[in-house]
């Protein structure tokens, strides 16, 4: 817990205070770091938004929004009525210096108010594309003046492909050094991701089977139930390849594949990581199809209800080749996992909601048994990340009777129930950035490996259309394309139905 | 299921009819056979006991005890009813010839109403001491002149020692080939211990973890929490080396350490297990005390129930030696095993009945994470053999939280529950014997190799008495000593509480 210790006084500044994240996610996690505790006795929130409102407009505003998205009961306590006073609203163009001079204004004052100069945390909340234009005025008012103290925290995506990135990274890096830049991907504060690194690394019978000699091969699935939604606009310009596989799928590739690191400091986990990325095996642009395939959703019904396909919703274009779906083979060059497969798939508007990893291992090297109908199964590890939130072990049993035959069976941890409330992964990603712990953000090299493992993908796509959109239907587990990638190689994908539903209402902001 | 097929014609011959064990198992083992179908249409169980008694006495008092014993429901429906028409009873005097004469004449009247001969199966359910006599009568008559058809089974114990069991075996042997001989171990029958083999052969996930590189030391316990109760003339002479260790112990000592069996035929599973007993290190005289614990009852509580100590116990001397508990270190000289320690403990008037094997694994080899107050727990796999009948893991896992500290956790998967009604031991034993597979009874060399392995520290009991007794008390886990042969290498038993009652009244009789 030391880290959390001695959080220094902080004015964290939310620029898309009025967004919609800072109302689902943001506000609620502070909301409960501060019940919790966790926040420094001195701290202020500044909400940004373009509109003239008046913090007490703000406030209740935030009140109403914590009702319907906090995991914390009896918001009309008076702690959260305190907390509700640390917030405070500006308006801001975001172009124009006044406003920027103005927020200087305000945070000067907050310090005298306190006492000392506090630490700053900027929160960008807002579309990538703005990005340039704040962090130069941040620059050229002197925002962020003090490296050891002031933060930025910066949604994904980070740029649209690795040149973009490139560029943008130079340009965030003439007004914060390294340190500073705290790339969110949200998944990686999901309890059950960080808990891949406990399972794997605090356990001594798992990292042994860990490797080619066991594994006959993984699965990665991130499913989704939902469309586009109020998105279309937004996910035509990006496609599941860099909204999902670049970001999220990646990083649980890398959880999973990592070598143990010599400890749990940033940059040895960060290095570990980086080295998973580097080691994936890049793919030659006439491979494309050998190794991926994408996929777009076409009219269908999930869960009992009829919902239009990708391009009658609404911003899409009616001959848009955006890919909402895309799986993967993945091959890592390294010692541990020289010719194991990684399949890793993600889509929209499949049959269930699913985040899960698989691992599969190889058949015994010799049964003398005799099985049930249900046939020999390999043993699998099958960690649940959501909704469900478990560890099952699939394994063959002896089938009860008289003879010595084997039927499968299975023993689960459920990770949920075994938990007070967990924390939201925005609560333990905002804490570590208040606490200056960068091990659940991104660093710069990881970023820049992953769009490099994808950028050929994107050059390929973008000059040959996709003739077969739409080619999986809503509800769907995606195109058949993508159970071929499989068959190939004598692989299927694994059924994985999840048995929970979850408990708090986790909307996913991409 | 091939095996249970097809099987002959036969005439089972119960010595012992009116004992604790027909009573007990054996009729209501024969029972659920029946009314499972398992039993060859033509079949007639001919019970033999010192008293005069008629058919219709026998079997009345047969089906009342089904009625207290029988894991089937219904006794009174006309299944059970023809059941108890295949059971005659017939008087016999052990030493008297003419007695033997009377049971030829009824299994020849039963083979000529069977219109063929029928299979023997003779099952000696009585004190060792009358094998000898039995054996001799049934060779001088020629009741069990097909060796390709006739079987005897003989309970345990066999013989007292190495030179006894050869002397026994030898005497045997004028009657009996070895394939004819079926020794019982009703442990061996426990749908749990036939998972052993089950879970260890039939996944490809823990046998890589199966050794001296992975395991940190093994822990097989037989606890009882019953005392002598009536068996205190019989158990005087006995002792748990011999009663417990030599036999249900080392058994399962065999199928956890044995190596992969090239296929599942008796004498492949059997040629492994005696691989193991051969492995064991035999251990000098004056190393007894180093490596055996010895332990006597004291009057205790129990479950809440004041009870008397061993040498209060009725048919017991007051100043009695016998051992009511055994605790050892043992060790294998092979290679997969080479410099761990199984420890094994079996006691009568423990403080809880329990059969289970703990397998601990050793601790990861560098751990970077922070621990919560539980601490660290190293990984276990706990295999439960009675009353529980399940499996257990434990490892650690993240605690749920903003930081990045672990607590243990475990999966559990439920064999019982798993299960429709299990087969009794006796039911899984007397249906292999019915149809010639012997591989779940112990065949010589395992017996020999059994008692070699533990003569020497009965020749040591035998001249040195213990100091010390009594030096448990009823209701407690054993002597002191017992902890201290494990914590001179850093070690302790490892608490393991059984969550789940019996369903059967499994009175385990030894």
């Amino acid at each position: 817990m030391s880290k959390f210790k001695n959080i220094n006084p902080t004015i964290i500044v939310i620029f898309g205070g009025t967004g919609d994240l800072a109302k689902r996610k943001l506000f609620p996690a502070f909301q409960n770091l501060y019940l919790d505790g966790r926040m420094s006795k001195k701290f202020q929130i500044i909400a940004l938004g373009r509109a003239e409102k008046s913090d007490e407009e703000f406030r209740s505003y935030v009140l109403e929004n914590l009702e319907t998205f906090s995991r914390k009961k009896g918001l009309s306590d008076p702690e959260t009525q305190k907390f509700l006073s640390h917030i405070t609203y500006q308006s801001l163009d975001i172009d124009k210096e006044e406003s920027y001079q103005r927020l200087n204004e305000k945070i000067n004052g907050i310090d005298q108010a306190f006492g000392e100069r506090a630490n700053r945390l900027f929160y960008l909340s807002i579309t990538p594309s703005f990005i340039t234009t704040i962090s130069n005025n941040i620059k050229k008012i002197g925002l962020a003046a003090n490296a050891g103290q002031d933060r930025i925290i910066i949604e994904k995506p980070f740029g649209y492909d690795k040149t973009s990135a490139i560029a943008l990274n130079a340009m965030l890096s003439e007004t914060f050094k390294e340190e500073q830049i705290y790339r969110i991907d949200h998944y990686l504060g999901k309890e059950t991701v960080q808990n891949i690194l406990a399972f794997r690394f605090g356990n001594s019978m798992f990292e042994p089977l860990w490797s080619r000699n066991f594994i006959d091969f993984v699965q990665i699935t991130v499913a989704e139930e939902v469309g586009v939604e109020e998105r279309g606009g937004f996910y035509e310009g990006v496609g599941a390849l860099k909204d999902m596989i670049q970001n999220h799928l990646l990083q649980i590739l890398c959880m999973t594949a990592m070598e143990a690191p010599a400890s749990l400091e940033a940059d040895d986990i960060r290095n570990r990581k980086a080295d998973v990325l580097k080691s994936i095996r890049r793919i030659k642009p006439d491979e494309v199809d050998h190794y991926i395939v994408r996929g777009q959703y076409d009219a269908g019904i999930v869960k009992g209800k009829p919902v239009p396909g990708y391009r009658q919703d609404k911003g899409i274009a009616p001959d848009s080749n955006t890919e909402t779906y895309v799986a993967m083979k993945i091959y890592l060059d390294n010692w541990r996992w020289q010719g194991i497969p990684f399949y890793l798939r993600t889509g929209k508007r499949m049959e269930e909601k699913q985040s899960s990893i698989i691992i599969q291992f190889k058949p015994v090297p010799h049964s003398a048994f005799s099985y049930g109908k249900e046939g020999m199964t390999p043993n699998r590890l099958i960690i649940n990340i959501q909704p469900a939130m478990d560890i099952k072990l699939q394994f063959m049993t002896k089938k009860p009777g008289l003879s010595l035959s084997l039927r499968p069976a299975e023993m689960i941890f459920d990770y949920f129930s075994c938990s007070t409330m967990s924390p939201e992964a925005y609560e333990t990603l905002i804490a570590d950035a208040l606490a200056g712990d960068p091990t659940l953000f991104m660093r710069w090299d990881q970023v820049e490996q992953a769009w490099d493992a994808i950028d050929t993908i994107q050059q390929v796509w973008k000059t040959t259309a996709p003739t077969n959109f739409p080619n999986y239907k809503a509800g769907s587990w995606g195109p058949e394309e993508a159970d071929e990638l499989l068959a190939r190689q004598g692989h299927a994908w694994i059924p994985n139905t999840q048995t929970k539903e979850e408990v708090l209402n986790d909307t996913d902001i991409q």
